[in-house]
Parts: C-alpha cells; sequence; structure tokens
C-alpha cells in the first residue's frame, strides 16, 4: 500500500492520507469526526464559529468516542470593516424575511465572532495537536507559539501566491482549496473571485513552487477523485460535501435531502449569509438577493446579520433560508456512515490506481 | 503500457489518449496538428472561423505533414439575435480603441460567420474521419450524415445535462470541458456561468451517467493532469494551453512572451471578444470593457464586432488588445516542441501512476 503511504500519513499518524473537511453549522458532529478518524482518516472539527466553552465540550465528546488523532479548524483573524449604515441597509433588506420567520428586527451587537484568542487556548489547552485554519495566516507569534506546544500546523492557499506566503510563515501543510470546494472560500491574498481556480490547475502549480505536503480539496467525492489528487501531486486529500449526507453528519435533514437531488449546475457562489464568497445550492435567500451580491458588509458582520435567520430556519424546517454549502461534486453525495464511506472510497482508489 | 490503451485510443487509432485542443486565431498551425499527430497524439485543426477554402488549404498543409489521424473542430450552429441597436452602442463603445489602431469605425456586415455547411462539406470532402464540435449538439440529420461517411463524432459538454444529450444524439465521444479551460466556453444548455464546473468534479460526474468515452479537458498541462483524469474516469485527454507556448503553435510572440509569465490569478471570463464567455489573461481591452459585460451582442456579432481590433492588435504587436485565451493552469506552459512535450508528458504520466 505505498500509495497511501504519503508524507501526509506520516506528519498525520493516520492509515489513510484522508481528511474529513471542517464545516460550519453543526455538520462536524463529534460522531462524524471520531467516526472519519477511526476508520483510518482523519476527521476535523470546525470550530472557526463555537465559543470557547462548546469547543472545549466538543472536543471532550470527540475523545469519548476515539483515541486517534483528529483536527481541530479555527478561522484565522482578518481584516474587516464596521460600517453602521451598511448594516441598517442588510437589516432593511432582511426585515420581510425575518417578519416571515417571526423574528424581531434587532440589529446584533458585537462582538460578531467568538474571541479567537480565547478559541485558540481552549484547543491548546485540551492538548488538541493538529490545528486547521481558514481565512488566512495566523501571526509569527501564534506559528511560534504552536509549534512550542508540537501542534502540527495545517492553512488553507486557494492560489499559488498564499501556499507561498503558507510555507514561509511556517505552516505545516497546506490544503490547496480548490474552486469546486463547497462552502467559504479561504481565500486571503486578493479578491476571492481571483482565487477560483479549479483544484486540477491548483495542485500541480503548488506542488512545483512549495515542498511542504499538500492536500487536495474541491470536487473530489470518492476514490478515483483521491487517486486523482495523489497522482497529480498532492500528499493527500480533504474532502467536505462528500460527508455532509453521512448518518453522522449534523446536517440538517432537509439540506440533506436537497442534496441528495442536487445537480453540479445548482451551485452559486454568493457572499450573502457570511460576507466571504462561498458556494452552495440555490435557494429562495441566494437568488432572491442576489442583486445585492456587492452590499453585504464584510465577514464577521453579514454572518453576525444573518445568524438569527438560520437559527430560525433550522428550527422551522425552511430550507430556503438554509445556508446549503455544498460543492461542485454534490450529485455524487450518498447516505452511507463516514468509516463505511472511507473504506470504500480507499478501496476504489486502490482500484483506479491498478489501472 | 495498459494505462494509455483506452477506448479512446482503439477508437482514434492514435498510440496516446492525448488531443491537441482545436485553438482558433491561428494557434493550431498545421505545423502544430500535425507534430501532435506524429508523436502518437490526435492533433486538431481550429476551422470553426475559417472559410472553407482556408479549411481545405489547412488539411491539405497537415497532410503534407503526417500521415497519421487528426481532428477538425467546428462550431456547431447556435441561436442568435439580431440587434441593430445594440451594434450601435457596441461600435460607439469600441471606437477609441479603433481610433488607436488606426481603423475605420464601419459595422461589419453579414454573413458575420463563415458558412458552417460549406465548411462541413470540404471537410467530409476532404476525407477528414474525425470531427469535433464545440458550442452544441449538430443537428440529428448531421449526425446522420456523418455516421454514413464514417466519421467519428466527438462534440463538448460542460455539465451533466450537456453530456446525456451528446450521448442520446449519437455522438461517439464527449469533451469534458471543466472550468479551468482557456478560450471560449462551450455550454449550449442554460447559461454558460451555470456551466462552470471544475474538472475534478465533471469528469467523475459525466463518467457515472455516461457509456460512451469521455475526453477530460481544463487545467491540464502535463503527465500529471493526464494521470489524474485517466484515474478519474476519462479515456482521455484534450490540452490547449499546454500547447500555446510551442514553437509549433501560431500565437503572436507577445502572446506567448505573456503566457510564460502569467499567473493563475490572472485570468478573467468574459464575453468581450466574442460574445461567448470565455477564459484569458486579462489585458486592457478586458479590464476597460469588463463593466460592459452584459450589453455585449450574441456570437457572432460580438465576434464580428471585435474582428479588425484583434487583426489589427497581431499586426501592430499590441498585445492589450489581443484575445489571450488561457487555462487556469497557464504558468505551467513551456517552450518546448510538441512532440517533445507529448513524450514528456506520457513518461510523466507513466511515472506518477507508478505510485
Amino acid at each position: 500500500m505505498t500509495w497511501f503511504n504519503t508524507p501526509l500519513t506520516e506528519r498525520l499518524h493516520t492509515q489513510f492520507p484522508l481528511i474529513q473537511a471542517p464545516m460550519a453549522g453543526g455538520v462536524t458532529t463529534p460522531e462524524l469526526v471520531a467516526a472519519v478518524s477511526n476508520a483510518g482518516g482523519l476527521g476535523s472539527l470546525a470550530a472557526g464559529l463555537l465559543d470557547p466553552q462548546e469547543i472545549r465540550a466538543a472536543i471532550i465528546a470527540i475523545r469519548e468516542l476515539t483515541d486517534k488523532p483528529f483536527a481541530v479548524n479555527l478561522y484565522a483573524p482578518q481584516p474587516w470593516q464596521e460600517d453602521t449604515d451598511r448594516i441598517q441597509q442588510v437589516m432593511d433588506l432582511l426585515s420581510p424575511y425575518r417578519e416571515e420567520l417571526g423574528l424581531p428586527s434587532t440589529p446584533p451587537t458585537e462582538p460578531y465572532q467568538p474571541n479567537y484568542s480565547e478559541q485558540l487556548a481552549v484547543v491548546l489547552d485540551e492538548g488538541v495537536n493538529i490545528i486547521s485554519f481558514a481565512f488566512g495566516l495566523p501571526a509569527p507569534e501564534e506559528i511560534e507559539t504552536l509549534k512550542e506546544w508540537d501542534v502540527l500546523i495545517m492553512a488553507t492557499a486557494t492560489h499559488l501566491l498564499e501556499g507561498i506566503l503558507l510555507e514561509e510563515s511556517g505552516v505545516d501543510i497546506i490544503i490547496a482549496q480548490g474552486a469546486e470546494a463547497g462552502g467559504p472560500r479561504s481565500t486571503f491574498v486578493g479578491p476571492a473571485e481571483q482565487g477560483l481556480v479549479g483544484t486540477m490547475a491548483l495542485v500541480p502549480l503548488l506542488a512545483n513552487h512549495v515542498k511542504i505536503p499538500i492536500i487536495a480539496a474541491g470536487g473530489i467525492m470518492d476514490g478515483r477523485g483521491i487517486a486523482a489528487a495523489l497522482v497529480l501531486g498532492s500528499a493527500g486529500v480533504q474532502l467536505g460535501t462528500a460527508f455532509l449526507t453521512c448518518p453522522e453528519s449534523g446536517a440538517h435533514p432537509d439540506y440533506k435531502a436537497l442534496l441528495a437531488h442536487s445537480t453540479e449546475i445548482n451551485t452559486r457562489l454568493s457572499r450573502c449569509f457570511t460576507g466571504r464568497l462561498a458556494r452552495g445550492l440555490k435557494n429562495r435567500f441566494t437568488e432572491d438577493l442576489y442583486a445585492h451580491e456587492t452590499e453585504w458588509p464584510d465577514y464577521p458582520i453579514q454572518n453576525a446579520l444573518t445568524h438569527d435567520i438560520l437559527q430560525a430556519a433550522a428550527r422551522q424546517n425552511r430550507s430556503e433560508f438554509m445556508a446549503l454549502w455544498a460543492g461542485q461534486g454534490c450529485p455524487l453525495c450518498t447516505d452511507k456512515p463516514a468509516g463505511e464511506l472511507v473504506a470504500h472510497w480507499i478501496a476504489q482508489a486502490k482500484e483506479a490506481l491498478s489501472g
């Protein structure tokens, strides 16, 4: 099985070079993370939007289900601008939806996001030794701290320059997020529209220019994609959408049902939910509001402005108001358990690589 | 060498499952087409914008350089709307550039494109037995005629529904054009923005749903990409951008020089040159005019409206007015001869597939 012994499995101490992507909104339950790690991959807890105490509880719950390695994902702090006028305009735009959902029209107040330093402190305090970052680059002094704590650092690049910056900063592993990927784009240099490079082009380009291991992400849905990513020059793969419909996934049942009948031409890149460009299935919210695409305030403000809408949508089973993150491979989703999927994909990748 | 014996090499009678993409604007010289075919791949003549007599001359010239199979590419006829007001508006928008290039401001007159039936008649008369189509589906009676002439028919899909339609129509081989690809998008069902599916997601999806061979195109720049496409489930690959900078390519020297220093984040999807959404390097023309992106008339009108500008730009070495088609893998371009590239890529693909 030399195919699956890569610089990634050596660094992660996993059986297979396969990571379950961190997916916010309650998708990465302890059950999902543990199932992937127990199956020989690396589960990831999406902790970027969780409060420190929620992160601690989740880590403890994962540890009750597995003694294998897993990762915690945080959002690297990023610049954003407060804009009171714009917040009021967006509140007005969203008020018909709030009314429909029976929500009061109260603008959110700061803090718009959980405290990043407290999040990181909890992760370190819990002894997690693999942290992945989205949305940017941790500060130099943080990288130093993480190295002192013997933490393996993964961070996300959407184009070559970001990959080079990550390598220079001391990051251990680069996650190459291709344009096919679901959820928010991780672009941190230049506009997100510029960072929409397909996985097929992005991985070999990074492999030519950086020495640290690269994880391919975006459009990979099964063993064929895993095999393709490895021969392209990646040391492993990260799959998100392919795990969304697992029984262990915390995705809303209506969201899972929509994925089961999705088509690859039914995703949309939009900033309407979080302020960051993100790929998900079209629904009433994305389509109604697409004309306002340039008006949303930066993340995390827009995220705070839609938070109650998303929560009410989940409670009331109103998928037309949910953030239905999905990559372009979404029609290949299946409802098999996560551990079974990992075993099946590895067998399929082996088969694909045997000629 | 079982890896490179695929349903494609069986149908094409080539040594390798590798096609040089048809690229308009004089790129696919007889020298380029013949060099690829002589090296064991399949060269393609881009004939969609050529007059029948130019097509005949090119076919004769190719045959003087190779006795191996090659393909001719045509544009399947597509619906478009005449719009006199819009033509005048666009003439006004383009007049400063015409002035700068010393061109008269005379609107083009019909026909806006070469006669398709005459193009096809010449190709058949010359006994070409592989025809690939871009921009759509040949009419049922044409497909019947082509089959009577024993012509192998390839056509281009950008999403699953198009692939299914092509298979049902009797096409022999589907070219799956991923979003990474350079040049015009071939989308013929739905808006072109919807048909921007990355190669990594598109190929396995098509492979699950159609039985005829699939050629992966978009983002493939070398042996790693070729190997990846094969394990993804394609029967072969089509590379365009990777041949642009070959000495045999007819691309303008300034265009080749820009490709040699290009970055993957410097391409832009725009309709400004032809009226069809197309990917190319940004230049003054694409950036100046991007605000007018929704105003261009359909192909072939916009193509006719910019024709003299592109010709003058080439004569005057003004790359700021050229259509610099490029896929997202453009930084991986090299200036090696086409035959050498094919041999190198096949060796590299073999290496990538050996684990």
